[in-house]
């Protein structure tokens, strides 16, 4: 089975092949078995069994979602609307997420996570990581990541969300707890642990405790850190050699170096920004312009989830990343795939080079820069995935006119 | 031709004849013959020819986009990438779009336009205001007027978007050509004239003129004003009733209180907010707030087009009204409704009263507040136009669970 994209007009591959070429004009590309088989200039292009034509659109790789929280009940719609009017709010948060997520059944958590998955599909992401987090009981968090698992690979154990309610007096007990039990009985359906460094979730003395018990237990580490304070998690996410320290929004010039050095090194720490956060929250950006000025890894994720933000757009991701944190329309663009796939540890995503998994958004656009020139609109067209169209607005739209 | 829309999770309807009960719960909706015939309680609901199920969904009325530039060709996104990294960009802004336009076939004008209409009212937008004004010679802005008129009924002439290159030396000639046979050429197509008062575009007095000989030949009068300066444009749209002064974002105390005793004489000047504006260009956001605790009557609109914004999202619009303008979220959807109607002078749109037009929005969630809380996220799940299923993302996702 094979397939062929032609008319393109303007092919972003992100080829790690030809670092110097990330854009070809003039292009088509060929997926085989579900992986990129053959990019090259239109006129050579190889027959195919099916032949897609862009009709002049821009086609870039799938977006890599590295960071996502969509295994919960209810929403805080409430809490968004105090917060975006400057009220105090004082709810539980997180906490109140939890115990719906708790009361939920299996099908109600299950059918709310497969339309947000959808959703997202249907937005470009065609790689999408999924946390645990809401459960925060063996069994609530190791259903959780069963869940996400039917959905994905990228499952990551987040029992370190919070500390819950009934440990309220005893943090060191669900410390125990989350780099025991919990573990032994998640760590099967997790690819990662994660932690939440934050004043009201975890230290850092608690977080490396749990990421080198996840370590032991054959899991990749995941950081969450500097989202409202330089909290000493980056420094702790380089120094185990995390994959992805999350959010690094307040930042020491010892952690930016510290990144730099480690993204030196080829397989360091990178920096998953969330700009949709800072949006939804009214919080400061970060600033990926000296990140990325400074040789740090960096790459952009969405971070949905009931609280903090609830969108699971990629494509105004982007657009924020090129309004607010520094970025030109293709850094936004790399950071958003490739970025994303090097978070995961991923070879096969985040890019059209030969090999990649054929995954692929058709846009309705010629150029990928209006992924940020036109922020909010449906501008995904198509979505593949291994080569098979699965989502985007496939016969809503008449094609691109010239 | 009856259909009714039954298991509505909330349904806003901005009654006018029930100013107190903006949100029913337990509602259905009957469109007959493309008007709105019945609102009540589920259970009382009349049998009709045709069912929806919106399956615990929001409804709301479609959005009335009362400020767009849709006739042009060419784009704007080179300005657009070195606007947002700071650097100086110095072709010819408006002035390019008009080249480019002038050069197109009709066919290429009514193609691009057709895509630009679908893409909005896939966004949920049944009502929408076109300009000229990409022209700016007789036949030419004739053309641009046919075109839109193919498509709405909300025609602007906008002959008064910039001084065209070709007059640069003589202004007053080319004023002379918008009051004269550029208008006559161009008032039966129109229902509306518009001036851009700006320190690049027209001063007011040459804005008083044109727009009194707009009103000569019959048309309601509109005005771009305050968009980088407090220019003296809202003290003349309210001297001459206008019947909206748009971007508004740069006002006096007397502006404000010009616009507040407009409004309460009930048939006065709307003051038109564009923040997808001010998040395309980086400049200060209007401050709605102040306006509606002064009494003004206030639009959202999205200003579409190529240089200063091309998005045509309504829900982001609305989800910026909530983030930066100090709205609520049911005060940004009233405004992107009935303010817009009432920019518009449409007593038929902009609401779900019964005699209404059957325009309505079913959102992907249970909840309005939902657009501004998942900003991004094509949340538009279907579009009635008239009572007729138009567009959205039927048939994409699954209904939406619990």
């Amino acid at each position: 089975m094979s397939v062929v994209i032609e008319n393109i007009g303007q092919l972003v591959t992100f080829d790690p092949a030809e670092p110097e070429r990330p854009i070809r004009t003039g292009a088509a590309l060929v997926i085989e078995e579900g992986r990129v088989a053959w990019v090259g200039d239109a006129a050579e292009a190889p027959a195919a069994d099916t032949r897609i034509d862009a009709a002049g659109a821009a086609v870039i790789p799938g977006f890599v979602d590295s960071h996502s929280h969509l295994v919960f009940a209810g929403d805080r719609v409430d809490e968004f609307e105090a917060r975006m009017a400057g009220r105090a709010y004082t709810a539980g948060g997180i906490r109140t997420t939890v115990a719906a997520t708790r009361d939920a059944t299996d099908d109600e958590l299950r059918a709310r996570l497969h339309h947000l998955v959808v959703q997202a599909r249907a937005q470009g992401t065609t790689t999408l990581e999924i946390k645990s987090g809401y459960g925060l009981t063996v069994v609530d968090e190791q259903r959780a990541l069963r869940l996400a698992h039917e959905l994905t690979d990228e499952t990551t154990y987040l029992g370190a969300h919070v500390v819950p309610t009934e440990y309220t007096d005893d943090r060191t007990a669900y410390v125990d707890l989350v780099c025991g039990d919990m573990l032994e009985a998640c760590a099967p359906l997790a690819r990662w642990i994660d932690v939440f460094i934050d004043a009201g979730a975890f230290t850092v003395d608690e977080a490396r405790r749990i990421l080198l018990a996840g370590r032991d237990a054959g899991l990749g580490l995941r950081v969450h850190a500097g989202q409202l304070a330089a909290d000493g998690g980056v420094a702790l996410a380089v120094e185990l050699g995390a994959e992805s320290v999350d959010h690094a929004t307040f930042l020491t010039d010892d952690d930016i170096d510290a990144l730099a050095a480690s993204a030196r090194d080829g397989d360091g720490t990178v920096a998953t920004l969330l700009p949709l956060v800072e949006f939804s929250t009214k919080q400061p950006y970060p600033d990926a312009r000296r990140l990325l000025d400074a040789g740090v890894a960096v790459a952009l994720a969405t971070d949905c989830n009931p609280g903090s933000n609830f969108s699971s757009s990629m494509p105004l991701a982007v657009a924020l990343a090129v309004r607010e944190l520094g970025m030109t329309p293709l850094e936004a663009l790399a950071a958003a795939t490739r970025g994303g796939a090097r978070a995961l540890r991923r070879t096969d995503a985040g890019h059209l080079g030969v090999g990649a998994r054929g995954d692929a958004v058709i846009l309705d656009a010629g150029d990928h820069r209006h992924l940020a020139y036109r922020p909010g609109v449906p501008i995904v067209r198509h979505v593949l995935v291994a080569g098979a169209l699965v989502g985007g607005r496939a016969g809503t739209f008449d094609p691109w006119p010239g």
